[in-house]
C-alpha cells in the first residue's frame, strides 16, 4: 500500500499545510517517507464537522450493525498482513513478533467490544414500574440506559503502536458506545497509523458507516492536540501518554467553555513487594520474572515495575544480586524514539549522581545511542533513601527500577503510604505472608486500580474484569479503565425516559425486552419480558 | 436541642475563628440565632485529617453494618421531628408541609440506599477465571469490583435544605460507598445543618462508626470551600448549587497537584415542548400543569421549566392565555433568601427591557421585598426573538419563563439545537406527535439528561432508574447522577484483583459469592458460586 502522509477526514484525504515531518527508524536514526502534515485548523475543523454530523445517524444504528462495523476492523486489520507490522517495526523498533502480538491483542479486543454490544446488557438498562395510586403523589413510569455522548477525540500511545494507538481499546470501546471518532495520530508512527486508519475506513465503507464515523488527523506539534480537544463539537478525549502531556490536554479539557471529560492514562512507579515467605519458596524465580518484566518492550510499558521492596535479610540479599546478574545480562535495545531514549538516558545520568541511591548493576554491553539503544539499570537504596528523595517515586521511562531494603513490615506500609497513584502494586508471597501483611494490603487498594499476586504488572489481559486505571498521576480519573470492556463507560451517559410511550423507547427499554438483556426492573436484575 | 453554632468535627465541638455570620429568615427580614463561625485552616484540616484516618475501618466494614448505619440516620432523622421541618422553614421561608415532604424525601433515599448496599450487587463484581494451559501465556484469574475512593467533599444546595443538603444523596450515597463525609453546610440554613448533622452523628455512635466518617463545617466565604477542596486528604466532592459557584469550585478540584472528580449540578433551562395534538386534546390541562410546575417551591427548583415551545396557532394562543391567567393567580411567595431574591428581581428587570422578548403577565398581587417575595412572570417572544438574543437560553432562578412561538417543526428543531446541556427536557404530545417530532427526539437526547413525556420535570422519583445529571453547564460530569442509586457510582473506582488468593478477596469476590450477589463471571451475568 502506498502511504501517502495526508489526514483522512471521512473519505476525503487533505494535506494542505506547509508544515510536516519525517517519522524516524529509530535502530537506524533515518527518516522514514513520507512526510506527514500538520493538521490545520479548517482540516480540523472538517472532521469535527463530520464526526457531529455522523453521530445521530452512527448511534440510532442498531447494535448489530456497530457489531458488524467492528467485527470489519478485525477482519481489515488482519487484512493488512506484515506490512503492519514491518511499518510499525520500522516506526518504533519494536521487533516483529512484539508487532505480532500486538496485532493479535487489537484483533481480540475489537472482537470482545463486538460480542459486548451484541450481547446488549452493558447499558445498564434499569425500569421502574409505575404506580398511578400512590399517596401522595403517583409514581411516574421511569427508565434509563447508557448512551453516547459524541464525538471523541484519542491520542494514542507511543509504546503501542497498533494495540493503543489507532486500533487500540480507546478506539473501539467509543465506536462500541455509538461515538465517532477523531484520531490524533502519535507522530512517533504516523505510517501505522495510516495504515491501521485506512483499515478501518475500509471496514467502514463495506459496512455502510455513515461518513465522519472515522477520522485521522496527524501533528507533531502541540497545537493540533490542543485545537482538537478544544473544539466544541469534541465531548469527550483518551489519552495514554506522559504526564505532562496528559496533564496539559486535561488543562485545556477543564477551561473549555464547556468543558469535557479527558481520560488520561499516564503511566506510574507499579511497586512490587517482596515478602519473606516468597524469598525464602523461590528468590531466583521472582528475579528472573522480575527483570523479565523489567525490560519487556525495553522497560517501555506503562506497567513497567520501578520499585522493589523486601526486607532486608540474607534472602533479600541474595534476590538483589540474582536480580543484578539477570539485569547485566539484558542486551541493550532500540528504544520508540530519540526524545524517549533522551529522556531516560538523562535520568539514569541524574539516578548516578543522587546520593540516596546507589548503582546496583547495569547491561554489560554498552548501549549504542546511534541506535536509540537503551541498557537496562538496577539501582538501590533504603528505606531512608527512599523517604528522603521523593524524587525515586517518580516514574523513569524505561528498563531502570530501584531495589529498596526495608528494615520492617511497618516501613513497606510507611512506604506504602507514601506512593503516588499507581496502575498496578504486586506482591510475591506465599498465603501466610498476605494474611501477615494485611496492612499493607489495605494501603494498596488505596494507593493502586490492580493488586497482584505472585505475578508481574505487565501483559495485561483483555478481559471484562480488567482494571487499567488507578489514583492520579495514574490516570485523570480513577472510575474509568482504558482497558478491557468496562472502558466502554467512558463514552456513556445515562438518558432516562418518564412516562415514555413504549414504542417510542430505545429498544433496550421496551416492555417486550427485543434483545434479551438483563436489566434492572424495580431493584431486581432480570431478563423478564413485562407484559401490559 | 439548643443549637451552638460550632463546627462539628468527628466527636469534637469546635468554633475558633472570630469571624462569624447569623441566618436569616427570609419572609421576616430578621437574624437568626446563633451565630455561626467561618471555618478555619485549622479547623478544615483537622475534620479531613479525621476522614482519612477514619476511611480505612469504615470501609473495610462488612456492608450491613454500612446499611445499618444509614437506618439508623434514617431514624434520627425522624427522631427529629417538627424542630427540623421548623428551623428549616424558618430559615428558607419554604411552608412546614413543603420540609416534611423533604424529610420524607430524605428518609426515602437514606433507606434506599441501605436496601442497596444489604442486596450488594451494586459493587459490579466481575470474575474471569484463569485458563493455566492457555497459549501463548497462560490467562491469569481476573477479579474486580468498585471500592471507595476516601473522603469526600460535599456542598449541599440552598434551595433543599432538607433533602439535598446534609441529609441529602450526596452525603447517603458517599456513606453506601463507604467514603467519609465532609460537609460543608450551607450559609442560608446553618441550623437546618446543624440538627441534621447532630442526628448523623448520633446514628454514627449508636452504630459503632469510626470518629471522622462524618464532619460539618460552616463557612460563608468562598475561602471556606476553596480550603476544603484543595485538601490533599479530600478525594471527592459533589455539590448543587449555582453554575458561578460550581464552576468556581470545579476548576479548583482541576488544578490541584492531584486533581479530584468535583461534581456538580448547577441546573438548567428545562425546556418544554407542546406539540399541536396535545395542544388540541387539552391546552388547559397542560397550561395549569405548567404553571404549578413553574411557581413549584417559588420556582426556585433545578428542574423549573424555563422555556415552553409551541406552534403558532389557535391553540397556542389559547395555551398562552390560559397560563398568563394561571401565573397572573399565582400569589408571590418568599423566597430562600435575599441574594438569590435580588438576583431574581434584577433579572426579571433586564427581561423587562430586551426588545427580543414581550411581558405576557404577571401575579395580579404585588411582591413585598421586606418578605423577599417573588411575583411570577410570564414572557413570550418567536424562535427569531429567541435566536437573536443567546441571554434567553439561560435560567433564570425563580417562578419565570419565556413562551417560544415557532413558525414551523424544523424551528422547534433549530432551537432544540441551541439548547444547552439541561437536566430534563420535556414533551407534551399525543404519541402520533411523538412519531411525527421523531428527530426533535433525537435532538433532545443530546441536550438533556431526563426525557419527559405529558408530565413536568419538577419533583424527581428516588428510585433505581432516575438520572439527575445531565451535559455542561447542567452538570460537569454527564456520566454522574445526583438523585437514584447510581449516585454511588461518583464515589468507587474499580479494584481488581489478579490471581489473589480466594481467602484474602472482598467477600463479593470470593468462590462461595457469600453475599449472594450478581457478578458478570466470564462475561455471563450470575449469582453462581464457583467450585473449586
Amino acid at each position: 500500500m502506498n502511504l501517502t502522509g495526508r489526514h483522512l477526514i471521512g473519505n476525503r484525504e487533505s494535506a494542505s499545510s506547509a508544515s510536516s515531518f519525517s517519522p524516524a527508524n529509530p535502530s537506524l536514526g533515518t527518516a522514514l517517507e513520507p512526510c506527514y502534515f500538520e493538521a490545520t485548523e479548517v482540516e480540523i475543523d472538517d472532521a469535527v464537522t463530520l464526526a457531529v454530523a455522523a453521530f445521530d445517524p452512527f448511534r440510532r444504528l442498531i447494535a448489530e450493525a456497530r457489531a458488524d462495523f467492528l467485527d470489519a476492523i478485525a477482519n481489515e486489520t488482519l487484512a493488512l498482513g506484515d506490512e503492519l507490522l514491518q511499518r510499525a517495526s520500522a516506526e518504533t523498533g519494536h521487533p516483529l513478533p512484539r508487532c505480532a502480538s500486538e496485532r493479535d491483542r487489537a484483533v481480540l479486543h475489537t472482537r470482545q467490544f463486538a460480542e459486548l454490544i451484541r450481547e446488549g446488557s452493558w447499558v445498564d438498562a434499569r425500569i421502574d414500574l409505575p404506580d398511578p395510586t400512590r399517596q401522595p403523589l403517583p409514581k411516574p413510569d421511569v427508565r434509563s440506559l447508557m448512551q453516547p455522548v459524541g464525538p471523541v477525540a484519542i491520542f494514542g500511545a507511543s509504546n503501542f503502536p497498533i494495540a493503543i494507538s489507532v486500533l487500540g481499546a480507546d478506539t473501539m470501546s467509543a465506536f462500541a458506545a455509538g461515538c465517532p471518532v477523531i484520531i490524533k495520530a502519535h507522530p512517533g508512527h504516523p505510517g501505522t497509523c495510516e495504515l491501521a486508519a485506512r483499515a478501518i475506513l475500509r471496514a467502514a465503507a463495506s459496512t455502510r458507516m455513515p461518513e465522519g464515523v472515522f477520522s485521522l488527523l496527524h501533528g507533531k506539534s502541540n497545537e493540533v492536540g490542543t485545537r482538537l480537544v478544544s473544539h466544541p463539537g469534541i465531548t469527550a478525549a483518551a489519552f495514554t501518554g506522559s504526564l505532562g502531556g496528559g496533564r496539559a490536554l486535561f488543562t485545556v479539557a477543564n477551561s473549555r467553555p464547556v468543558p469535557i471529560p479527558f481520560y488520561a492514562e499516564m503511566g506510574s512507579v507499579n511497586p512490587v513487594f517482596v515478602l519473606p515467605g516468597a524469598l525464602r519458596a523461590g528468590a531466583s524465580r521472582i528475579a528472573e520474572g522480575f527483570v523479565a518484566a523489567l525490560t519487556a518492550g525495553v522497560g517501555q510499558f506503562c506497567t513497567n515495575p520501578g520499585l522493589v521492596l523486601g526486607l532486608e535479610s540474607e534472602e533479600w540479599a541474595d534476590f538483589s544480586e540474582l536480580a543484578r546478574e539477570k539485569v547485566t545480562a539484558f542486551k541493550p535495545a532500540t528504544m520508540l524514539h530519540a526524545g524517549i531514549h533522551g529522556a531516560y538516558q538523562s535520568g539514569i545520568s541524574d539516578l548516578m549522581t543522587r546520593e540516596s541511591v546507589e548503582l546496583l548493576g547495569h547491561s554489560a554491553i554498552d548501549a549504542d545511542p546511534a541506535k536509540c539503544e537503551a541498557a537496562a539499570y538496577l539501582f538501590q537504596t533504603t528505606q531512608q533513601g527512599l523517604l528522603g528523595d521523593p524524587t525515586l517515586f517518580n516514574e523513569l521511562f524505561g528498563p531502570v527500577s530501584t531495589l529498596v531494603s526495608c528494615g520492617a513490615p511497618s516501613d513497606m506500609i510507611a512506604i506504602a503510604e507514601k506512593l503516588e497513584g499507581s496502575l498496578s502494586a504486586t506482591i510475591h508471597g506465599t498465603e501466610n505472608d498476605l494474611a501477615e501483611y494485611r496492612e499493607l494490603v489495605t494501603v494498596l487498594q488505596r494507593k493502586a486500580g490492580r493488586l497482584i499476586f505472585n505475578g508481574y504488572p505487565v501483559g495485561i489481559e483483555v478481559c471484562h474484569s480488567m482494571h487499567h486505571g488507578g489514583p492520579y498521576p495514574a490516570t485523570t480519573h480513577s472510575h474509568f479503565t482504558s482497558i478491557g470492556t468496562r472502558a466502554v463507560s467512558r463514552f456513556v451517559r445515562p438518558v432516562c425516559y418518564q412516562d415514555w410511550p413504549d414504542t417510542m423507547l430505545p429498544m433496550e427499554l421496551q416492555n417486550a425486552n427485543p434483545r434479551g438483556i438483563m436489566r434492572l426492573l424495580n431493584g431486581e436484575r432480570a431478563r423478564d419480558e413485562l407484559a401490559f
